[in-house]
């Protein structure tokens, strides 16, 4: 059912005021659609309004979020067959299968009907921990392509990753003294839960030198140093491939982390959302299938698996899970299409297969050209994607420019940023969004922008940074 | 972008342990989708698998959750041809327009490609609050029901209630000493929120002998005790149409709430989710063009507006729907669909009108005789239902009953809801899980099942209601 709910003040003297409300919500950052995001915003409907005019470029490019169908990265043909089909079942009746055979192939015909027999209507609330046929293609998958078996009772499907994420750290944080390793730089989806749940980052700090590798002793370190000051820390989040920094793991790596949590009885969060955008795969262990690359992140769709955690714990997730009743159905088929694309000798598969190995090598070719750009510029160094779709390059500012952004009340890699997009239209976010090691300035930029823009846009970029560098050298 | 997400515990002593985790979530309780849902699904799954053999009934009926579309509510045509089309654009491409006009209304056509302009693609992330092309349609949808202004800027879309009600709350909830002023019986996404974010609910009963109406001098006794304890109490949630009561306000209960929340400095929550379902519209303020019937609830979709909310608190509430990125695109597309049917002129209005009707007059033709036959049972009472698509009979039970339960550890309702679903099939939630005042018994019942299923769903209920109190009778 869809709501409609109010919340009203009437009085003169406000009840909730910034003063008044949740101190933790206040302290929260999410920098990823802050205030960089909402001034791209204003210039995107200003030049709806009146014209690129004033404006120096005629768009506004959102390299700022991982937002591939934004910039017009084609959906996959099938999986927006098989959903569309979901949608409207009465395509499927006798009287209409002429026309609809001519528009759609047997294959997404079969599979739409398959999942209408398990779902029912995608219009009606699920099992709060989704499909159960759903998440038995889910386990399938894992199984298939870690060689270790899973369990659908302990995957839950949710609305999108932050969803999970933040049941699964309010369950954890138990207390306002709960410490959690978290990488730096990271996504600050991490930082900002912590904040709201008033929990305590314990940062471990990748080694951009090392290619932004993480390395063991740090996370001893770390965690000596946080259980030192009395913090319960109680578990680990990697990310990987890096987000913002987009780094892959190596299997060794891999299993120096498991080892550490096993030792030093810590909870492992693996959040390995974009692991099948791999750039570099002989060396790093995903396989090289690359389902990730189906850029529907509109759907909030998709899972999380328990492994090695206690079934009392697991029923306390499940009704976390029933507060919000369902993850939406139509998130959930595209989990399900995920999981199981058209397979070799399917009528579908030679179409897949070309979209994909299009998306995947357009992609690939993309952020070796913006890190290539990157590095040729004055100061700036930026380490190849080994995944992911970001490129996050360190920028040495001038001590002027450094000055005058403090003067205004900005980090100097936010008065960069917004210095950028004001003369390029171009939105990144800056590396503070991520945290970073003091003293160092970052940017991250997806590498999305659709390949026919790209000369244009690296131009557009370089020209700015030549002349932001004349205007603050020394 | 779906994600993957791991949560691993790899030690023998579990770090994630019933004693260890958040205590505010085990304190949750969460009825609705508890003890008698999971039971229902065992029955569901042992039917599947065995046959009905063992049980005395074919199927498990869910009347334990208000999910129209799972007990084969027709979704309405309109809105499945323009979800559809926005799934596949490739749809409305030149070369398959003739097939597309034979199996799609024109009109249909035109809103998708409406809607497709202004959001590009469904698999794309949207504005945090929504599509802004959406909330204007909200606000202009609200301003014409209600006549009176609405900001787009003040109007969130969310995935569900569940997520809209949750960031208000967190966000009111600022320390441990805050108060919210709950309606019992209440809808306990309320009370487990509350739980949850460690505030203190401040119960207001409705008066079960005057309809379950809301009397002003029950909220202003309940205020001045909580106050009197030094609660700080900054909020009064109203539900209208009544969850689990069905009940509506008149348009001078509302005037009063109104100034009863001025006066005692309240912020208002009102959650009027079901406001289309009403089934005596003469008397009640709502308007009847009965948008709620469309039974979408897998979507999860739906707004909140804030009035009279300051600019710098619904910042704070974009934060935090920042953190989520964006409700899902389809449910958003849902609600602009919800608040712009078909109009009198355009050439789905008709079939539009009349699956409108045909649900509506279904449902309140289903409710009279669910409430006719529950009067008719030996010790049980039941209101007409004025909105929603819930009954809230009240039972009186034996206290041989009510002992037996005890000694197994049950509440007597409970007792009572799990012997009907294990003798019926009929799953409905026990009052005890929307609270009740102490010493009566109730149950929810929706009154979903498909009409000519309704004949055999009464007589099953009442085989079983005999044959309890036989069983039980002093």
């Amino acid at each position: 059912m869809l709501f409609d709910f109010k919340l009203v003040e009437t009085t003169h003297s406000k009840i909730l005021t910034f003063e008044t409300i949740n101190p933790h919500i206040k302290k929260v950052e999410y920098a990823v659609r802050g205030e960089l995001a909402i001034r791209a915003e204003e210039i995107k409907e200003e030049i709806a309004k009146n014209g690129p005019g004033k404006f120096g470029f005629e768009t506004v490019v959102n390299c700022n979020i991982g937002n591939p169908q934004q910039l017009f990265q084609r959906s996959i043909t099938f999986f927006r067959q098989v959903a569309c089909l979901t949608e409207y079942p009465d395509l499927l009746l006798p009287e209409n299968r002429n026309n609809v055979n001519t528009l759609f192939p047997l294959d997404a015909i079969e599979r739409a009907q398959l999942l209408l027999k398990q779902i029912g209507s995608v219009g009606a609330y699920s099992h709060s921990q989704g499909i159960p046929y759903i998440r038995r293609n889910v386990a399938k998958f894992i199984e298939e392509r870690d060689g270790y078996p899973s369990n659908p009772d302990n995957i839950f499907l949710t609305q999108g990753a932050s969803v999970g994420v933040q049941s699964v750290l309010q369950l954890i944080i138990a207390h306002s003294n709960v410490g959690i390793m978290i990488p730096i730089p990271q996504y600050p989806l991490y930082s900002a839960t912590l904040s709201l749940f008033d929990a305590k980052p314990v940062p471990y700090y990748l080694d951009e030198d090392e290619n932004w590798s993480l390395d063991i002793t740090q996370l001893t370190s770390s965690l000596a140093t946080a259980r030192d000051k009395g913090l319960d820390v109680r578990a680990l989040v990697i990310i990987n491939p890096g987000n913002p920094t987009g780094q892959c793991l190596t299997e060794q790596n891999m299993r120096e982390i498991i080892d550490f949590c096993h030792q030093q009885h810590l909870v492992l969060l693996a959040d390995e959302v974009y692991q099948t955008n791999i750039y570099q795969p002989a060396e790093r262990p995903f396989h090289s299938f690359k389902k990730g690359m189906i850029g529907e992140c509109g759907r909030r769709g998709g899972y999380y698996e328990c492994t090695g955690i206690d079934k009392q714990v697991i029923d306390q997730l499940y009704k976390i899970a029933s507060i919000g009743l369902c993850p939406n159905v139509s998130g959930q088929i595209m989990v399900d299409l995920m999981v199981r694309p058209p397979k070799r000798g399917d009528k579908s598969h030679p179409l897949y297969q070309k979209e994909i190995n299009r998306i995947y090598e357009s992609l690939r070719r993309r952020s070796l050209k913006l890190s290539s750009v990157f590095n040729s510029m004055e100061g700036v160094s930026c380490k190849d994607a080994q995944g992911s779709m970001y490129l996050f390059p360190r920028i040495n500012l001038p001590p002027k420019a450094i000055k005058v952004a403090r003067e205004v009340g900005k980090q100097p890699d936010e008065f960069y940023c917004l210095a950028m997009l004001n003369a390029t239209g171009v939105c990144v976010v800056p590396g503070s969004g991520f945290h970073q090691e003091d003293g160092t300035w970052h940017f991250r930029s997806t590498f999305l922008p659709p390949e026919e823009l790209f000369d244009g846009f690296c131009q557009r970029l370089e020209k700015f940074h030549k002349e932001f560098l004349a205007k603050y050298r020394d």
